[in-house]
Protein backbone atom coordinates (compact mmCIF):
# COMPACT_ATOMS: atom_id res chain seq x y z
CA UNK A 1 0.00 0.00 0.00
CA UNK A 2 3.01 2.50 0.72
CA UNK A 3 4.60 1.67 -2.89
CA UNK A 4 1.49 2.30 -4.18
CA UNK A 5 0.69 5.98 -2.51
CA UNK A 6 4.50 6.52 -2.87
CA UNK A 7 3.47 5.99 -7.13
CA UNK A 8 1.00 7.54 -7.04
CA UNK A 9 2.10 10.46 -5.92
CA UNK A 10 5.29 10.70 -7.68
CA UNK A 11 3.14 10.96 -10.94
CA UNK A 12 0.93 13.66 -9.58
CA UNK A 13 3.61 15.67 -8.47
CA UNK A 14 5.95 15.17 -11.69
CA UNK A 15 2.82 16.56 -13.76
CA UNK A 16 1.98 19.29 -11.37
CA UNK A 17 5.37 20.53 -11.12
CA UNK A 18 5.84 20.72 -14.83
CA UNK A 19 4.00 24.39 -14.13
CA UNK A 20 6.81 25.40 -11.71
CA UNK A 21 9.67 24.33 -13.68
CA UNK A 22 8.22 26.00 -16.87
CA UNK A 23 7.96 29.07 -14.83
CA UNK A 24 11.71 29.00 -14.12
CA UNK A 25 12.58 28.12 -17.38
CA UNK A 26 10.90 31.25 -18.88
CA UNK A 27 13.07 33.29 -16.26
CA UNK A 28 9.72 33.96 -14.48
CA UNK A 29 10.87 32.72 -10.83
CA UNK A 30 14.52 31.91 -9.79
CA UNK A 31 15.60 28.04 -9.30
CA UNK A 32 13.75 26.12 -7.46
CA UNK A 33 12.91 22.68 -6.06
CA UNK A 34 9.59 22.59 -8.37
CA UNK A 35 7.90 19.63 -6.88
CA UNK A 36 8.66 20.83 -3.28
CA UNK A 37 6.88 24.69 -4.42
CA UNK A 38 3.72 21.59 -5.36
CA UNK A 39 4.31 20.58 -1.70
CA UNK A 40 4.43 23.86 -0.36
CA UNK A 41 0.66 24.31 -1.86
CA UNK A 42 -0.88 21.16 -1.21
CA UNK A 43 0.29 20.51 2.28
CA UNK A 44 -1.32 23.26 4.45
CA UNK A 45 -4.95 22.43 3.20
CA UNK A 46 -4.30 18.98 3.84
CA UNK A 47 -3.11 19.13 7.07
CA UNK A 48 -5.89 21.44 7.91
CA UNK A 49 -8.27 18.48 6.64
CA UNK A 50 -6.66 15.99 7.56
CA UNK A 51 -4.20 16.35 10.63
CA UNK A 52 -6.55 19.54 12.02
CA UNK A 53 -9.73 17.63 11.43
CA UNK A 54 -11.34 20.91 9.88
CA UNK A 55 -12.73 21.94 6.52
CA UNK A 56 -10.96 23.99 4.13
CA UNK A 57 -12.30 27.21 3.30
CA UNK A 58 -11.79 29.36 -0.28
CA UNK A 59 -9.64 31.94 1.66
CA UNK A 60 -7.80 29.34 2.91
CA UNK A 61 -7.13 28.02 -0.17
CA UNK A 62 -6.05 31.37 -1.39
CA UNK A 63 -4.07 32.56 1.26
CA UNK A 64 -1.81 29.25 0.82
CA UNK A 65 -0.95 30.32 -2.87
CA UNK A 66 -0.29 33.58 -2.44
CA UNK A 67 2.01 32.77 0.45
CA UNK A 68 3.80 30.40 -2.02
CA UNK A 69 4.08 32.51 -5.18
CA UNK A 70 4.90 35.59 -2.44
CA UNK A 71 8.18 33.33 -1.31
CA UNK A 72 9.31 32.49 -4.88
CA UNK A 73 12.05 34.80 -5.48
CA UNK A 74 12.00 36.77 -9.00
CA UNK B 1 -12.19 11.46 18.34
CA UNK B 2 -12.52 14.63 15.45
CA UNK B 3 -13.51 16.99 18.90
CA UNK B 4 -10.25 16.06 20.46
CA UNK B 5 -8.53 16.54 17.72
CA UNK B 6 -9.58 19.90 16.49
CA UNK B 7 -9.53 21.16 20.42
CA UNK B 8 -5.59 19.73 20.70
CA UNK B 9 -4.81 21.13 17.57
CA UNK B 10 -6.76 24.64 18.27
CA UNK B 11 -4.54 25.16 21.64
CA UNK B 12 -1.25 23.86 19.86
CA UNK B 13 -1.11 25.51 16.58
CA UNK B 14 -2.50 29.15 18.86
CA UNK B 15 0.97 28.78 20.75
CA UNK B 16 2.84 28.71 17.81
CA UNK B 17 1.01 31.03 16.22
CA UNK B 18 1.87 33.89 19.11
CA UNK B 19 5.41 33.63 17.46
CA UNK B 20 4.45 35.18 14.19
CA UNK B 21 2.02 37.76 16.17
CA UNK B 22 4.32 39.06 17.64
CA UNK B 23 6.61 39.40 14.63
CA UNK B 24 3.49 41.73 13.36
CA UNK B 25 3.52 43.76 16.93
CA UNK B 26 7.29 44.01 16.45
CA UNK B 27 6.51 45.21 12.53
CA UNK B 28 8.83 43.03 11.79
CA UNK B 29 6.33 41.48 9.03
CA UNK B 30 3.25 42.99 7.74
CA UNK B 31 -0.04 41.82 9.04
CA UNK B 32 -1.39 37.99 8.35
CA UNK B 33 -2.87 35.25 9.51
CA UNK B 34 -0.86 33.59 12.52
CA UNK B 35 -2.17 30.36 12.68
CA UNK B 36 -1.80 30.23 8.63
CA UNK B 37 1.33 31.32 8.64
CA UNK B 38 2.11 27.96 10.63
CA UNK B 39 -0.20 26.01 9.06
CA UNK B 40 1.67 26.38 6.10
CA UNK B 41 4.83 25.67 7.66
CA UNK B 42 3.58 22.11 9.37
CA UNK B 43 1.57 21.34 6.28
CA UNK B 44 4.21 20.68 4.01
CA UNK B 45 6.10 18.00 5.90
CA UNK B 46 2.75 16.66 7.25
CA UNK B 47 1.57 16.07 3.49
CA UNK B 48 5.30 14.47 2.55
CA UNK B 49 4.86 11.82 5.00
CA UNK B 50 1.51 11.07 5.61
CA UNK B 51 0.16 12.08 2.37
CA UNK B 52 2.87 10.86 -0.43
CA UNK B 53 4.41 8.42 2.18
CA UNK B 54 7.96 9.53 2.08
CA UNK B 55 10.55 10.58 5.24
CA UNK B 56 10.75 14.26 5.65
CA UNK B 57 15.01 15.71 5.39
CA UNK B 58 16.34 18.37 6.99
CA UNK B 59 16.48 20.20 3.41
CA UNK B 60 12.77 19.92 3.15
CA UNK B 61 12.33 21.17 6.50
CA UNK B 62 14.60 24.09 5.64
CA UNK B 63 13.45 24.70 2.59
CA UNK B 64 10.15 24.82 3.70
CA UNK B 65 10.69 27.46 6.43
CA UNK B 66 12.57 29.54 3.82
CA UNK B 67 9.23 29.42 0.99
CA UNK B 68 7.26 30.94 3.73
CA UNK B 69 9.87 33.45 5.26
CA UNK B 70 10.40 35.00 2.00
CA UNK B 71 7.07 35.24 1.55
CA UNK B 72 5.82 37.69 4.53
CA UNK B 73 5.44 40.67 3.43
CA UNK B 74 8.28 43.61 4.71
Amino acid sequence: MGAITRMCWTERLAVDAEVVRRAVERGEIDPVDPEHVIEAVLGPPYFHLLVTDRPVSDDFLVATVDLVVRGLRR
